[in-house]
């Protein structure tokens, strides 16, 4: 078994993917960031009041899942065909559902992952004056589908 | 208490930090990658070899820092004087460090932590053929300095 | 009377503000998206729905404010302490204002007209399935303030 | 009918274009600046000069156009194989069309119409220092073609 | 002969490349920065560390080759499958080798031209506190192959 | 003597520039492309309609120079307060001249020198489809200026 992106010699190296054939790629990401009893009823009080703060969460990961290539060296540009992104408040923190697809030459799950690490942050940013202690953990794939096209 | 970045309406809400000093920022945040053993058996192999992969990890985040504005929708454009990020290889996964410093009108935790996430995602892009079960996990910030200037 | 931006042979030229004093620069800029009745009803009932249309096009707007020297050639990257964009929907279409505040060597009006240019893109975007008639108008600065720092 | 970006509960919703087919998609967009008669006066000095205002403009519509789905939150990122955009000085201002073509699996007017809102943002900018009444009007879209590929 | 991006009157033009066919586009550049003996030899300590300098140009190579439609205006936007940077150290200072690959309807020229540039520029950038006449040099392309796909 | 970018272990190291003083900072940066005649030809004939051709690679390069801290991995944000590039047709190729000026912590050669290297590109792609023997040299800092501030 060997590590994909490095050579021999243990170089950084960009797979190639222009040998493999274009196919369905889709991938469904998730992870949570816990937030204190407070910071919940806060923004439990903003979605009453039509509040913005799981929106801007969401669209902040949508727009980070087209940037993956930018900000992970050794990922490829892909053309995404639809990136869903929800923050869903439970009683103990929110948590993030990051799915992304495409039709291309190889998997979407960095984009997933993108999505939801970025949505997580932006979470934290709006909740950082009233919650020192917040913690953003289980971020990880949940589901990779390659289907092939007809 | 109230979520600063949003109004009594619950909009959207950029906080003016037009009035406050240029003070001496620094923020130290963390997080963690759980790897299964033979991943972090190809990691040291790689690092023996003089590998690029904590590298790698490392530069993502550091470039990620800067960029934070672009990805966190409320965040303020700082003129960062110093970012290190540090990946270390652990028996269980890989731990990443990250520092950010300014002279500003605003904080620096929201850069240090992105520095932290998305250079746990590098390690993921660079393991995901390897290994199917990695969690980021614990991505915090630890510490949050603010130093007056003379 | 010259054009600020071009030498004496019509070169494009960069102004040269490092001699300028550091002051506190604000400007509102506005704009208008028409809109068929039938548009403006489903924006309406979206909204009451708690819906995202607006927080996005205004999501968009302070996005691409800081994202202004990228954008025009000529422009100065500046430290904005302060963006602030509001979608109003009218019984015609909506109208977007934005509000850019720094403390720097040049004015921020091309801040604030670029969030406004960009949220109304981004109403154009989310309507053009059933609107094929929208046009955006008036997208004109309607006050700048410079203030000097004691 | 029904706005396609948001779903049943309003929220957004980045379209899946996944299982529409590759056709020929092309757009033109138009814009308008209205400038006094001064600085349509300089700007045609400048052009005799072989001077570089409109091309600057122009330029900055074409990088825009590539720069779309980072600009608007819910576009898709397609591969534009033409951008073309032209800025024309009139008696009153400045016309801007621009041309977006590309082969995949949705429509460029997007693209067409921010080439022509940051191409008239970037002619604001050179003018600023000499007019201060512009108005930028009529942003519009004027033809969409979608041809099936043989 | 003429000048593929500029029409019968000298203006700016995207060259159309919708009609090409999809072949498979590779390019390989070379480049090289004049190194004073001193600063060879601390690569070469750095690199018996198991240093970073050379691995960081690599990598700045690779991220700049995805970016080439946005730093060269009138480039298209492609879908790299495989981008390599080496940087190697000779007795007078630093070789880079990009190599890059897509299957598209426009060469891949300028993204590994671009990925030579910036991987100089980032040993430049590592190198500049200790030598004063660092030169880049001998930037050019030594391969460009097209071939058809079955 | 030592690499500033790099720790004693030789790890990757943006230098901390936070406790130098404000100073105004000036960089030169000259760059060369060798043309055919018949390039130089073709160029020439561009400039002498009122061409675009050596506008977008100046343009281009202002561009560039304001994303080198995107580009080159360990560089800092700087405000730049001017950037010019000048392009000039020679006998042999063209000479491009950068110049980047900023009030900050550290120096503006990397700036100028981003610039010189993305304007050549830019030419370099304007006329690849006609000179296939074009290399770009003698990329260097011309001048450095640091200047107290009173």
């Amino acid at each position: 078994m060997e590590l994909s992106h490095t050579d021999k010699n243990g170089k950084a190296n960009m797979v190639d993917v222009g040998h493999k054939p274009n196919q369905l790629r889709e991938a469904i990401a998730k992870g949570f960031i816990k937030l204190q009893p407070e910071t919940v009823r806060l923004i439990r009080e903003n979605q009453m009041k039509k509040g913005d703060v799981l929106t801007i969460a969401e669209i902040a990961g949508i727009q980070a899942a087209k940037r993956t290539p930018e900000l992970i060296p050794l990922c490829h540009t892909l053309l995404l065909t639809k990136v869903d992104v929800r923050a869903t408040l439970t009683d103990t923190g929110v948590e993030v559902t990051g799915y992304a697809k495409c039709i291309g030459q190889t998997g979407v799950e960095m984009e997933a992952l993108t999505a939801v690490s970025v949505s997580l942050l932006t979470v934290y940013d709006m909740c950082k004056a009233v919650d020192k202690s917040m913690v953003i953990d289980n971020v990880r794939l949940v589901e990779k589908i390659k289907t092939n096209l007809d």
